[in-house]
Protein backbone atom coordinates (compact mmCIF):
# COMPACT_ATOMS: atom_id res chain seq x y z
CA UNK A 1 0.00 0.00 0.00
CA UNK A 2 1.32 3.58 -0.88
CA UNK A 3 0.66 6.70 0.80
CA UNK A 4 -2.66 7.34 -1.20
CA UNK A 5 -4.11 3.71 -0.65
CA UNK A 6 -3.04 4.64 3.42
CA UNK A 7 -4.39 8.13 3.54
CA UNK A 8 -7.89 6.53 1.86
CA UNK A 9 -7.91 3.67 4.21
CA UNK A 10 -7.36 5.89 6.91
CA UNK A 11 -9.83 8.61 5.89
CA UNK A 12 -12.83 5.98 5.71
CA UNK A 13 -12.17 4.23 8.77
CA UNK A 14 -11.94 6.99 10.60
CA UNK A 15 -15.68 8.55 9.36
CA UNK A 16 -17.22 5.28 10.34
CA UNK A 17 -15.08 5.99 13.98
CA UNK A 18 -17.14 9.40 13.59
CA UNK A 19 -20.53 7.88 12.88
CA UNK A 20 -20.72 5.50 15.30
CA UNK A 21 -19.26 7.97 18.19
CA UNK A 22 -21.84 10.61 16.93
CA UNK A 23 -24.78 7.98 17.40
CA UNK A 24 -23.56 7.22 20.70
CA UNK A 25 -23.58 10.96 21.66
CA UNK A 26 -27.04 11.04 19.76
CA UNK A 27 -28.28 7.97 21.90
CA UNK A 28 -27.71 9.81 25.52
CA UNK A 29 -24.87 6.87 26.14
CA UNK A 30 -21.93 9.40 26.44
CA UNK A 31 -20.75 8.31 29.71
CA UNK A 32 -21.56 4.78 29.54
CA UNK A 33 -18.39 3.19 30.49
CA UNK A 34 -17.46 -0.71 30.15
CA UNK A 35 -14.01 -1.92 31.93
CA UNK A 36 -10.80 -1.22 32.09
CA UNK A 37 -8.74 -1.09 28.66
CA UNK A 38 -5.30 -2.02 28.18
CA UNK A 39 -3.77 1.39 29.03
CA UNK A 40 -5.59 1.62 32.36
CA UNK A 41 -8.12 4.18 31.85
CA UNK A 42 -11.82 3.14 31.98
CA UNK A 43 -13.05 2.28 28.60
CA UNK A 44 -16.17 3.51 27.99
CA UNK A 45 -19.18 2.28 25.12
CA UNK A 46 -17.80 4.80 23.31
CA UNK A 47 -14.15 3.87 23.18
CA UNK A 48 -15.20 0.28 22.72
CA UNK A 49 -17.09 0.87 19.30
CA UNK A 50 -14.67 3.62 17.74
CA UNK A 51 -11.91 0.97 18.40
CA UNK A 52 -14.07 -1.82 16.76
CA UNK A 53 -14.87 0.34 13.35
CA UNK A 54 -10.87 1.15 13.11
CA UNK A 55 -10.13 -2.65 13.68
CA UNK A 56 -12.79 -3.43 10.88
CA UNK A 57 -10.73 -1.71 8.31
CA UNK A 58 -7.08 -2.32 9.73
CA UNK A 59 -7.25 -5.84 10.24
CA UNK A 60 -7.75 -6.48 7.09
CA UNK A 61 -4.48 -5.45 5.57
CA UNK A 62 -2.07 -8.33 5.82
CA UNK A 63 0.82 -8.09 7.77
CA UNK A 64 -0.15 -5.57 9.63
CA UNK A 65 0.07 -5.40 13.62
CA UNK A 66 -1.98 -2.84 15.82
CA UNK A 67 -0.92 -1.34 19.36
CA UNK A 68 -4.13 0.36 20.58
CA UNK A 69 -4.81 2.41 23.82
CA UNK A 70 -7.92 0.26 24.47
CA UNK A 71 -7.20 -3.46 23.28
CA UNK A 72 -3.72 -3.30 23.79
CA UNK A 73 -1.32 -5.13 21.06
CA UNK A 74 -3.41 -7.70 18.31
CA UNK A 75 -1.63 -9.35 15.37
CA UNK A 76 1.56 -11.11 14.62
CA UNK A 77 4.31 -9.76 16.99
CA UNK A 78 6.87 -10.30 14.21
CA UNK A 79 5.06 -8.38 11.78
CA UNK A 80 6.74 -5.51 10.22
CA UNK A 81 4.31 -2.91 9.78
CA UNK A 82 2.29 -1.27 12.86
CA UNK A 83 -0.54 0.69 13.10
CA UNK A 84 -0.40 2.70 16.62
CA UNK A 85 -3.92 3.76 17.40
CA UNK A 86 -6.07 5.86 20.00
CA UNK A 87 -9.85 5.23 18.64
CA UNK A 88 -10.95 7.95 20.98
CA UNK A 89 -8.34 10.56 21.72
CA UNK A 90 -10.42 12.79 24.99
CA UNK A 91 -12.53 10.03 26.24
CA UNK A 92 -13.43 12.05 29.07
CA UNK A 93 -14.63 15.19 27.22
CA UNK A 94 -16.47 12.93 24.80
CA UNK A 95 -17.94 11.69 28.45
CA UNK A 96 -18.79 14.90 29.21
CA UNK A 97 -20.15 16.46 26.36
CA UNK A 98 -17.57 18.54 25.58
CA UNK A 99 -17.34 18.69 21.81
CA UNK A 100 -13.51 17.88 21.55
CA UNK A 101 -11.91 14.45 20.92
CA UNK A 102 -10.63 12.98 17.95
CA UNK A 103 -9.42 9.49 16.43
CA UNK A 104 -5.47 9.21 15.90
CA UNK A 105 -3.63 6.42 13.50
CA UNK A 106 0.02 5.82 12.57
CA UNK A 107 1.28 3.82 10.47
CA UNK A 108 5.16 2.65 11.46
CA UNK A 109 7.91 0.35 9.54
CA UNK A 110 9.59 -0.38 12.63
CA UNK A 111 9.22 -0.28 16.73
CA UNK A 112 9.97 3.54 17.47
CA UNK A 113 8.86 6.78 16.97
CA UNK A 114 11.23 7.78 14.25
CA UNK A 115 9.64 4.72 12.05
CA UNK A 116 6.59 6.28 11.56
CA UNK A 117 5.49 6.79 7.93
CA UNK A 118 2.29 8.05 8.38
CA UNK A 119 -0.09 9.69 10.39
CA UNK A 120 -4.12 10.74 10.77
CA UNK A 121 -6.06 12.31 13.25
CA UNK A 122 -9.58 13.57 12.85
CA UNK A 123 -11.59 15.89 15.25
CA UNK A 124 -14.84 13.97 15.27
CA UNK A 125 -16.49 16.59 16.60
CA UNK A 126 -16.45 18.41 12.93
CA UNK A 127 -14.66 16.33 10.70
CA UNK A 128 -11.47 18.16 10.05
CA UNK A 129 -8.98 15.69 9.05
CA UNK A 130 -4.87 16.03 9.43
CA UNK A 131 -3.05 13.58 7.83
CA UNK A 132 0.88 13.63 6.97
CA UNK A 133 3.24 11.01 5.10
CA UNK A 134 6.78 11.15 6.25
CA UNK A 135 8.62 13.56 4.06
CA UNK A 136 6.04 14.56 2.36
CA UNK A 137 4.25 17.22 4.09
CA UNK A 138 1.19 17.92 6.29
CA UNK A 139 -2.48 19.08 5.24
CA UNK A 140 -5.49 19.15 6.66
CA UNK A 141 -8.96 18.48 5.10
CA UNK A 142 -6.46 18.13 1.94
CA UNK A 143 -5.17 21.55 1.96
CA UNK A 144 -1.35 22.59 2.95
CA UNK A 145 -1.11 23.16 6.80
CA UNK A 146 1.80 25.29 8.24
CA UNK A 147 2.56 26.44 12.34
CA UNK A 148 2.06 30.09 13.25
CA UNK A 149 4.94 32.35 12.37
CA UNK A 150 5.06 33.84 16.22
CA UNK A 151 8.53 34.10 17.87
CA UNK A 152 7.55 36.08 20.94
CA UNK A 153 6.93 34.54 24.01
CA UNK A 154 4.50 37.05 25.19
CA UNK A 155 2.37 36.50 21.97
CA UNK A 156 1.98 32.75 22.41
CA UNK A 157 -0.39 30.82 22.85
CA UNK A 158 0.54 27.96 24.50
CA UNK A 159 -1.00 24.40 25.32
CA UNK A 160 0.07 22.78 28.73
CA UNK A 161 -0.83 19.38 29.82
CA UNK A 162 -0.31 20.08 33.86
CA UNK A 163 -3.00 17.35 34.76
CA UNK A 164 -1.81 15.43 37.82
CA UNK A 165 1.73 16.98 37.10
CA UNK A 166 3.83 17.07 40.57
CA UNK A 167 3.80 20.72 42.32
CA UNK A 168 7.13 20.76 41.64
CA UNK A 169 6.85 20.52 38.63
CA UNK A 170 3.80 23.03 38.01
CA UNK A 171 6.24 25.26 40.75
CA UNK A 172 9.10 24.82 37.95
CA UNK A 173 7.06 25.61 34.55
CA UNK A 174 5.75 28.91 36.03
CA UNK A 175 8.27 31.19 34.71
CA UNK A 176 7.22 30.16 31.35
CA UNK A 177 3.64 29.80 31.98
CA UNK A 178 3.89 33.61 33.26
CA UNK A 179 5.96 35.00 30.22
CA UNK A 180 3.06 33.62 27.30
CA UNK A 181 0.36 35.61 26.42
CA UNK A 182 -1.89 32.07 26.89
CA UNK A 183 -2.12 28.81 28.64
CA UNK A 184 -5.14 26.74 27.29
CA UNK A 185 -5.32 22.82 27.79
CA UNK A 186 -8.46 21.26 26.07
CA UNK A 187 -8.07 17.48 26.94
CA UNK A 188 -7.34 15.59 23.18
CA UNK A 189 -3.78 15.99 22.98
CA UNK A 190 -3.36 14.51 19.15
CA UNK A 191 -5.95 17.59 18.12
CA UNK A 192 -3.93 19.58 20.59
CA UNK A 193 -0.66 18.91 18.67
CA UNK A 194 -2.19 19.24 15.58
CA UNK A 195 -3.40 22.77 16.38
CA UNK A 196 0.62 23.61 16.61
CA UNK A 197 0.75 21.80 13.18
CA UNK A 198 -1.86 24.13 11.94
CA UNK A 199 -1.12 27.49 14.02
CA UNK A 200 -3.78 27.14 15.63
CA UNK A 201 -1.59 27.46 18.74
CA UNK A 202 1.82 28.18 18.83
CA UNK A 203 3.54 25.22 21.46
CA UNK A 204 2.30 22.48 23.17
CA UNK A 205 4.41 21.47 26.34
CA UNK A 206 3.80 17.91 28.58
CA UNK A 207 6.60 17.37 30.91
CA UNK A 208 4.93 14.79 32.76
CA UNK A 209 6.87 11.58 31.30
CA UNK A 210 3.01 10.52 30.76
CA UNK A 211 2.58 10.62 27.07
CA UNK A 212 1.97 7.42 25.41
CA UNK A 213 2.53 6.63 21.30
CA UNK A 214 -0.89 5.82 20.95
CA UNK A 215 -1.93 9.41 21.04
CA UNK A 216 0.96 10.33 20.00
CA UNK A 217 2.55 9.17 16.97
CA UNK A 218 0.30 10.42 14.48
CA UNK A 219 0.19 13.79 15.44
CA UNK A 220 3.92 14.04 15.85
CA UNK A 221 4.50 13.19 12.13
CA UNK A 222 1.49 15.51 11.33
CA UNK A 223 3.37 18.31 13.30
CA UNK A 224 6.80 17.80 12.25
CA UNK A 225 5.90 17.70 8.51
CA UNK A 226 4.15 20.94 8.88
CA UNK A 227 7.42 22.50 9.95
CA UNK A 228 6.86 22.12 13.97
CA UNK A 229 9.85 21.78 15.82
CA UNK A 230 8.95 18.65 18.91
CA UNK A 231 12.29 17.01 20.94
CA UNK A 232 12.03 15.52 24.27
CA UNK A 233 12.14 17.92 27.49
CA UNK A 234 16.07 19.16 27.35
CA UNK A 235 15.78 19.71 22.97
CA UNK A 236 17.10 15.91 22.43
CA UNK A 237 15.49 13.45 19.61
CA UNK A 238 12.11 12.13 20.74
CA UNK A 239 11.63 8.29 19.86
CA UNK A 240 10.03 6.28 22.65
CA UNK A 241 8.95 2.69 21.58
CA UNK A 242 5.63 2.28 19.85
CA UNK A 243 4.27 0.35 22.66
CA UNK A 244 1.95 1.19 25.32
CA UNK A 245 4.66 0.89 28.08
CA UNK A 246 6.72 4.01 26.65
CA UNK A 247 6.16 6.82 28.22
CA UNK A 248 7.77 10.44 28.08
CA UNK A 249 8.17 14.24 27.53
CA UNK A 250 7.99 16.70 25.00
CA UNK A 251 7.98 20.00 24.19
CA UNK A 252 6.45 21.10 20.73
CA UNK A 253 6.62 24.52 19.48
CA UNK A 254 5.57 26.21 15.54
CA UNK A 255 9.35 26.84 14.78
CA UNK A 256 12.77 26.73 15.96
CA UNK A 257 13.29 30.15 17.39
CA UNK A 258 9.95 29.71 19.72
CA UNK A 259 11.25 26.11 20.66
CA UNK A 260 14.59 27.79 22.00
CA UNK A 261 12.81 30.61 24.19
CA UNK A 262 10.57 27.64 25.69
CA UNK A 263 13.43 25.19 26.37
CA UNK A 264 15.39 28.06 28.06
CA UNK A 265 12.68 29.29 30.63
CA UNK A 266 12.21 25.42 31.45
CA UNK A 267 13.06 23.38 35.00
CA UNK A 268 16.94 22.20 34.12
CA UNK B 1 -39.61 44.59 30.83
CA UNK B 2 -39.99 41.37 32.60
CA UNK B 3 -37.72 38.14 32.59
CA UNK B 4 -39.63 36.70 29.72
CA UNK B 5 -39.78 40.09 27.92
CA UNK B 6 -35.07 40.10 28.32
CA UNK B 7 -35.11 36.73 27.67
CA UNK B 8 -36.71 37.17 24.32
CA UNK B 9 -34.83 40.23 23.88
CA UNK B 10 -31.08 39.13 24.62
CA UNK B 11 -32.11 35.61 22.84
CA UNK B 12 -32.36 37.90 19.47
CA UNK B 13 -30.15 39.90 19.94
CA UNK B 14 -27.26 36.93 20.45
CA UNK B 15 -28.40 34.76 17.72
CA UNK B 16 -27.92 38.25 15.37
CA UNK B 17 -24.34 38.69 17.12
CA UNK B 18 -23.79 34.70 16.30
CA UNK B 19 -24.95 35.28 12.21
CA UNK B 20 -22.37 38.36 12.06
CA UNK B 21 -19.42 36.94 13.54
CA UNK B 22 -20.42 33.72 11.55
CA UNK B 23 -20.32 36.05 8.63
CA UNK B 24 -16.83 37.53 9.78
CA UNK B 25 -15.56 34.30 9.91
CA UNK B 26 -16.74 33.04 6.81
CA UNK B 27 -14.96 35.71 4.92
CA UNK B 28 -12.04 34.74 5.86
CA UNK B 29 -11.58 38.21 8.19
CA UNK B 30 -11.37 36.00 11.77
CA UNK B 31 -8.17 37.84 12.65
CA UNK B 32 -8.81 41.44 10.98
CA UNK B 33 -7.78 43.75 13.95
CA UNK B 34 -9.18 47.81 14.26
CA UNK B 35 -8.05 49.42 17.11
CA UNK B 36 -7.57 49.48 20.91
CA UNK B 37 -11.09 49.24 22.48
CA UNK B 38 -12.32 50.53 26.31
CA UNK B 39 -10.65 47.60 28.08
CA UNK B 40 -7.48 48.10 26.30
CA UNK B 41 -7.55 44.99 24.24
CA UNK B 42 -6.79 44.72 20.49
CA UNK B 43 -10.03 44.71 19.18
CA UNK B 44 -11.25 42.72 16.14
CA UNK B 45 -13.61 43.57 13.30
CA UNK B 46 -15.65 40.89 14.77
CA UNK B 47 -15.93 42.23 18.00
CA UNK B 48 -16.93 45.49 16.77
CA UNK B 49 -19.43 43.77 14.28
CA UNK B 50 -20.58 42.16 17.87
CA UNK B 51 -21.56 44.89 19.92
CA UNK B 52 -22.85 46.52 16.80
CA UNK B 53 -25.48 44.02 17.24
CA UNK B 54 -26.26 44.11 20.49
CA UNK B 55 -26.26 47.51 20.89
CA UNK B 56 -28.79 47.84 18.39
CA UNK B 57 -31.31 45.91 20.77
CA UNK B 58 -30.24 47.27 24.21
CA UNK B 59 -30.28 50.98 22.51
CA UNK B 60 -33.77 50.67 22.23
CA UNK B 61 -34.45 50.22 25.91
CA UNK B 62 -35.33 53.30 27.74
CA UNK B 63 -33.37 53.89 30.97
CA UNK B 64 -30.53 51.46 30.26
CA UNK B 65 -26.86 52.29 30.34
CA UNK B 66 -24.62 50.10 28.55
CA UNK B 67 -21.15 48.91 30.05
CA UNK B 68 -19.71 47.39 27.26
CA UNK B 69 -16.13 45.71 26.82
CA UNK B 70 -15.19 47.42 23.72
CA UNK B 71 -17.31 50.62 23.65
CA UNK B 72 -16.90 51.91 27.11
CA UNK B 73 -19.75 53.07 29.30
CA UNK B 74 -22.88 54.29 27.11
CA UNK B 75 -26.23 56.17 28.01
CA UNK B 76 -27.43 57.86 31.22
CA UNK B 77 -24.98 57.53 33.54
CA UNK B 78 -28.19 57.63 36.43
CA UNK B 79 -29.91 55.03 34.46
CA UNK B 80 -30.86 52.53 37.18
CA UNK B 81 -30.86 49.69 35.02
CA UNK B 82 -27.79 48.48 33.22
CA UNK B 83 -26.53 46.04 30.68
CA UNK B 84 -22.96 45.01 31.34
CA UNK B 85 -21.43 43.00 28.15
CA UNK B 86 -18.86 40.89 26.10
CA UNK B 87 -19.89 41.29 22.86
CA UNK B 88 -17.49 38.19 21.91
CA UNK B 89 -15.75 36.91 24.57
CA UNK B 90 -12.98 34.21 23.82
CA UNK B 91 -11.63 36.88 21.03
CA UNK B 92 -8.26 34.71 20.75
CA UNK B 93 -10.08 31.69 19.95
CA UNK B 94 -12.03 33.47 17.26
CA UNK B 95 -9.00 34.95 15.53
CA UNK B 96 -7.03 32.04 15.70
CA UNK B 97 -10.20 30.05 14.88
CA UNK B 98 -10.61 28.05 17.60
CA UNK B 99 -13.89 27.10 17.77
CA UNK B 100 -14.73 28.39 21.33
CA UNK B 101 -16.42 32.08 21.75
CA UNK B 102 -19.48 33.38 23.09
CA UNK B 103 -21.63 36.39 23.61
CA UNK B 104 -22.14 37.94 27.19
CA UNK B 105 -25.10 40.09 28.62
CA UNK B 106 -26.01 40.49 32.18
CA UNK B 107 -28.94 43.52 33.65
CA UNK B 108 -28.58 44.78 36.86
CA UNK B 109 -30.69 47.06 38.30
CA UNK B 110 -28.05 48.57 40.40
CA UNK B 111 -23.93 49.12 40.39
CA UNK B 112 -22.49 45.81 41.43
CA UNK B 113 -22.78 42.29 41.27
CA UNK B 114 -25.45 41.63 43.75
CA UNK B 115 -28.17 43.64 41.70
CA UNK B 116 -27.69 41.52 38.37
CA UNK B 117 -31.52 39.92 37.71
CA UNK B 118 -31.16 38.51 34.10
CA UNK B 119 -28.23 36.93 32.65
CA UNK B 120 -27.43 34.97 28.90
CA UNK B 121 -24.75 33.84 27.33
CA UNK B 122 -24.67 32.45 24.12
CA UNK B 123 -21.76 29.88 22.38
CA UNK B 124 -21.52 31.63 18.89
CA UNK B 125 -20.22 28.48 17.59
CA UNK B 126 -22.65 25.99 18.05
CA UNK B 127 -25.65 28.42 19.54
CA UNK B 128 -25.93 26.66 23.15
CA UNK B 129 -27.80 29.65 25.29
CA UNK B 130 -27.58 29.86 28.74
CA UNK B 131 -30.12 31.52 30.79
CA UNK B 132 -30.74 32.78 34.48
CA UNK B 133 -33.30 35.32 36.45
CA UNK B 134 -31.80 35.69 39.57
CA UNK B 135 -34.17 33.81 41.93
CA UNK B 136 -35.87 31.24 39.12
CA UNK B 137 -33.07 28.76 38.48
CA UNK B 138 -31.10 28.43 35.05
CA UNK B 139 -31.69 26.82 31.97
CA UNK B 140 -29.52 25.59 28.66
CA UNK B 141 -31.14 25.71 25.86
CA UNK B 142 -34.66 26.26 27.26
CA UNK B 143 -34.12 23.20 29.61
CA UNK B 144 -33.02 23.00 33.32
CA UNK B 145 -29.40 22.74 33.97
CA UNK B 146 -27.53 21.52 37.02
CA UNK B 147 -23.74 21.44 38.29
CA UNK B 148 -22.03 18.29 38.41
CA UNK B 149 -22.18 16.17 41.30
CA UNK B 150 -18.25 15.26 41.96
CA UNK B 151 -17.05 16.04 45.07
CA UNK B 152 -13.81 14.41 45.50
CA UNK B 153 -10.71 16.27 43.67
CA UNK B 154 -9.37 12.87 42.25
CA UNK B 155 -12.53 13.02 40.21
CA UNK B 156 -12.60 16.65 39.48
CA UNK B 157 -12.25 18.27 35.96
CA UNK B 158 -11.20 21.94 36.94
CA UNK B 159 -10.65 24.85 34.87
CA UNK B 160 -8.28 27.47 35.92
CA UNK B 161 -6.88 30.66 33.92
CA UNK B 162 -2.88 30.70 34.46
CA UNK B 163 -2.06 32.96 31.87
CA UNK B 164 0.24 36.06 32.67
CA UNK B 165 -0.26 34.89 36.08
CA UNK B 166 2.95 35.78 38.62
CA UNK B 167 5.32 33.14 38.55
CA UNK B 168 5.26 32.41 42.51
CA UNK B 169 1.08 32.07 42.02
CA UNK B 170 1.14 29.56 39.35
CA UNK B 171 3.49 27.69 42.54
CA UNK B 172 0.71 28.47 44.92
CA UNK B 173 -1.62 26.65 43.00
CA UNK B 174 0.57 23.94 42.52
CA UNK B 175 -0.83 21.56 45.09
CA UNK B 176 -3.97 22.54 43.84
CA UNK B 177 -3.58 21.60 40.24
CA UNK B 178 -1.53 17.99 41.31
CA UNK B 179 -4.61 16.95 42.96
CA UNK B 180 -7.37 16.98 40.82
CA UNK B 181 -8.14 15.04 37.98
CA UNK B 182 -7.37 16.93 34.90
CA UNK B 183 -6.47 20.73 34.68
CA UNK B 184 -8.44 22.67 31.24
CA UNK B 185 -8.64 26.07 29.68
CA UNK B 186 -10.13 27.40 27.09
CA UNK B 187 -10.26 31.12 26.89
CA UNK B 188 -13.50 31.95 26.80
CA UNK B 189 -14.41 33.09 30.91
CA UNK B 190 -18.13 33.32 30.25
CA UNK B 191 -18.66 30.21 28.54
CA UNK B 192 -16.02 28.33 30.79
CA UNK B 193 -18.03 29.28 33.70
CA UNK B 194 -21.70 28.31 32.23
CA UNK B 195 -19.44 24.77 32.06
CA UNK B 196 -19.61 24.71 35.77
CA UNK B 197 -23.05 25.63 35.66
CA UNK B 198 -24.39 22.39 33.61
CA UNK B 199 -21.59 19.94 35.12
CA UNK B 200 -19.09 19.88 31.63
CA UNK B 201 -16.14 20.78 34.37
CA UNK B 202 -16.56 20.90 38.03
CA UNK B 203 -14.85 23.78 39.29
CA UNK B 204 -13.45 27.19 37.62
CA UNK B 205 -10.49 28.62 39.28
CA UNK B 206 -8.86 32.05 38.64
CA UNK B 207 -7.05 34.28 41.03
CA UNK B 208 -5.00 36.29 39.02
CA UNK B 209 -7.43 39.52 39.92
CA UNK B 210 -8.07 40.18 36.73
CA UNK B 211 -11.42 39.14 35.81
CA UNK B 212 -14.21 41.80 34.68
CA UNK B 213 -17.58 42.18 35.14
CA UNK B 214 -18.34 41.79 31.42
CA UNK B 215 -17.43 38.65 30.83
CA UNK B 216 -18.51 37.54 34.39
CA UNK B 217 -21.93 38.88 35.59
CA UNK B 218 -24.16 36.83 32.78
CA UNK B 219 -22.16 33.94 33.75
CA UNK B 220 -21.64 34.26 37.61
CA UNK B 221 -25.86 34.17 37.84
CA UNK B 222 -25.98 31.16 35.76
CA UNK B 223 -23.84 29.46 37.36
CA UNK B 224 -24.94 30.03 40.91
CA UNK B 225 -28.86 29.76 39.69
CA UNK B 226 -27.79 26.51 38.71
CA UNK B 227 -26.57 26.13 42.06
CA UNK B 228 -23.02 26.59 42.07
CA UNK B 229 -20.95 28.06 44.65
CA UNK B 230 -18.95 31.09 43.47
CA UNK B 231 -16.96 33.60 46.14
CA UNK B 232 -13.79 35.13 45.94
CA UNK B 233 -10.13 33.82 46.73
CA UNK B 234 -10.75 33.53 50.35
CA UNK B 235 -14.86 31.88 50.50
CA UNK B 236 -15.96 35.40 51.09
CA UNK B 237 -18.42 37.11 48.99
CA UNK B 238 -18.03 38.40 45.56
CA UNK B 239 -19.96 41.68 44.97
CA UNK B 240 -17.50 43.75 43.11
CA UNK B 241 -18.61 46.48 41.08
CA UNK B 242 -20.63 46.64 37.37
CA UNK B 243 -17.73 48.68 35.54
CA UNK B 244 -14.41 48.34 33.49
CA UNK B 245 -12.59 49.04 36.42
CA UNK B 246 -13.29 46.66 39.06
CA UNK B 247 -11.09 43.11 38.52
CA UNK B 248 -11.28 40.61 40.88
CA UNK B 249 -10.45 36.84 41.45
CA UNK B 250 -13.08 34.16 42.14
CA UNK B 251 -13.38 30.45 43.06
CA UNK B 252 -16.46 28.39 41.11
CA UNK B 253 -17.18 25.24 42.03
CA UNK B 254 -20.43 22.68 41.36
CA UNK B 255 -21.29 22.21 45.05
CA UNK B 256 -20.20 23.49 48.42
CA UNK B 257 -18.32 20.55 49.18
CA UNK B 258 -15.85 20.31 46.42
CA UNK B 259 -15.75 24.25 46.86
CA UNK B 260 -14.19 23.80 50.49
CA UNK B 261 -12.15 21.00 49.15
CA UNK B 262 -10.39 23.35 46.75
CA UNK B 263 -10.31 26.55 49.32
CA UNK B 264 -8.63 24.46 51.56
CA UNK B 265 -5.58 23.42 48.77
CA UNK B 266 -5.14 27.31 48.18
CA UNK B 267 -2.49 29.28 48.73
CA UNK B 268 -3.14 31.42 51.96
Amino acid sequence: MNGEDWRRVLTDASKEVQRKVTRVAEQGEASKALEVGASGDTTLLADKEAESELFKALTRIKGLRIVSEEAGSWGDPKAKLVAIVDPLDGSSNFERRIPFYCTSVAVATGGSLKDVRFGLVRNLVNGDVYWAEKGKGCTKNGEHAAPSRVTSLSDTVMDADLSRAPPELIAGMGPLISAVKRQVHQGANALELCFVAEGKVDAFVDLRKKMRSTDFAAAYLIATEAGATVTDSDGGVLDPELDLAARFSFVAANNKTLHRRILELLPG
